[in-house]
């Protein structure tokens, strides 16, 4: 017997995962989660059939998407994080010392308890002190915030079903007003390799630039995800992401980062020409 | 109906592509060739079911397999292409005026005639005066060179099959005694992402950093090879990959390409951490 997740990147291209058992399935408000288990990836949770990590690869996405917005800022104390229910940037962020409070707004409470449950590797930290779940649609969430953070991370699913919100100009404009003078948001930033994501990474960078004055794009390799060319946003009020990376905090914050270094933050930005001309046609 | 090609990665993962039909399937000497034609990726080249390039990404692998060394080489003119039959390296180096004199030594003359009939976005260069076709085996050709070439391009299948000669100690060696005093060699160098991929690419590494006095590692991003991450290794006998670059160069080069410029070229050698270990751990 064999037994094998699937999922389609595109209508004609499908990435297949063999599966050795599935260890949990279950229906939210919201939407419907799977955790599996796998000989290749470790476990995996997927969120209606689309995969959200696993525990081989999710040190990529959750490291870049958290250290370096935090290698940016002087001194990131106050940090909001918008999804992310498994954990992971939270493990990534309570690594410094400098944060003194987390807000976590995660629309699903049942994601938390899954992860918490099958996920101990990335959930490990949904217990420090210094965060606060918010059981939340972050849409809603954000609209009253006003000069609050330092760092915003929208660690969002795909633009449609619960996360369709975290894409539109009146999300970026609430997270920009719910920054300090001098605060960054980063966001998943889709893909630019296959068409349909082309769309969602060119609307959602149009949205951005409308909201922030300094706003780039970054990269990197993401296995599990379509084309394995993932991108992330990096939207600031103040600081550039390379002219201002701290590279001596870098050393002295002992992260034991697997993907994350200073060299690979600055060249993450390097973009290649066609993703570069995907971005310029909507600046 | 629905036809669709899968290739496995490792025995427990795998990429399908749904197939609009199968244009070419034959036996040559050394290997079965097929080639597919699909909605997603436009025709693409298979060699014993491996996946060889796809009409919408070959542009990645060629470009930074080419204008890489060719934008640190101050004046490259004599060159070797060792594989490659399928014709995108060549189309790359051809941009350049400065070459005169190119060898592509191919072992499999029907991968030469499949590709010029089937794929001729990217065999289109083979006819190419300063082209010179060889078809024998890159390992016995080498051995007879001397002090011969400014850029020697490795562009080989994995290391099993016809290609496995090309990974050998034995065969490195031979590219540094046929480069002259200050030549250039790149190879396709696998992946750092699935185990079966690091042994090779470690094997790799070794075997070049005991051959050559410079040797570095960069990355690309190419969704269809297995993991999407994929590294080339940079060997040279003088020049270094980035302190050598030369920006002005291209700018004047006019090549128009859809991956490669000079910042992507400084940020591929900006490896990701467990890379760099799994590399430093065979030097």
């Amino acid at each position: 017997m064999e037994l094998w997740f699937s999922e389609r990147h595109t209508p004609n291209v499908k990435l297949s995962i063999k599966v050795e058992k599935q260890l949990y399935s279950g229906q939210s408000d919201y939407q419907r989660i799977d955790i599996y288990e796998s000989k290749e990836f470790g476990r995996f949770l997927t969120l209606d059939g689309f995969m959200m990590l696993t525990e081989k690869d999710e040190f990529i996405y959750h490291e870049m998407i958290t250290h370096v917005p935090m290698m940016v800022h002087p001194n990131p104390e106050q940090v909001l994080i918008i999804g992310a229910g498994d954990g992971g940037a939270v493990r990534e962020l309570v690594k410094y010392e400098s944060v003194r409070h987390i807000d976590l707004v995660e629309i699903d409470e049942m994601v938390v308890d899954v992860c918490k449950k099958y996920l101990p590797k990335t959930a490990c930290a949904l217990d420090d002190p210094r965060l606060h779940i918010h059981y939340e649609d972050g849409l809603k969430y954000i609209r009253s915030c006003e000069d609050q953070y330092d760092l915003i991370i929208v660690d969002s699913t795909d633009p449609f079903g619960p996360g369709e919100g975290l894409f539109t100009r009146e999300f970026y404009g609430s997270c920009y007003k719910a920054l300090h003078k001098d605060g960054i948001m980063v966001n998943q930033h889709e893909s630019p390799f296959y068409q349909e994501d082309v769309a969602a990474m060119q609307r959602a960078h149009k949205r951005i630039v409308e909201s922030f004055p300094i706003s780039y794009v970054y990269q990197a390799h993401i296995p599990t995800y379509p084309s394995g060319h993932w991108l992330f946003g990096f939207a600031s009020k103040k600081y550039h992401p390379v002219d201002d990376l701290k590279r001596e905090a870098f050393k002295d914050a002992k992260l034991n980062t697997r993907y994350y270094n200073p060299n690979l933050h600055v060249g993450a930005f390097s973009l290649p020409t066609y993703v570069e001309e995907l971005l310029r046609d909507v600046e």
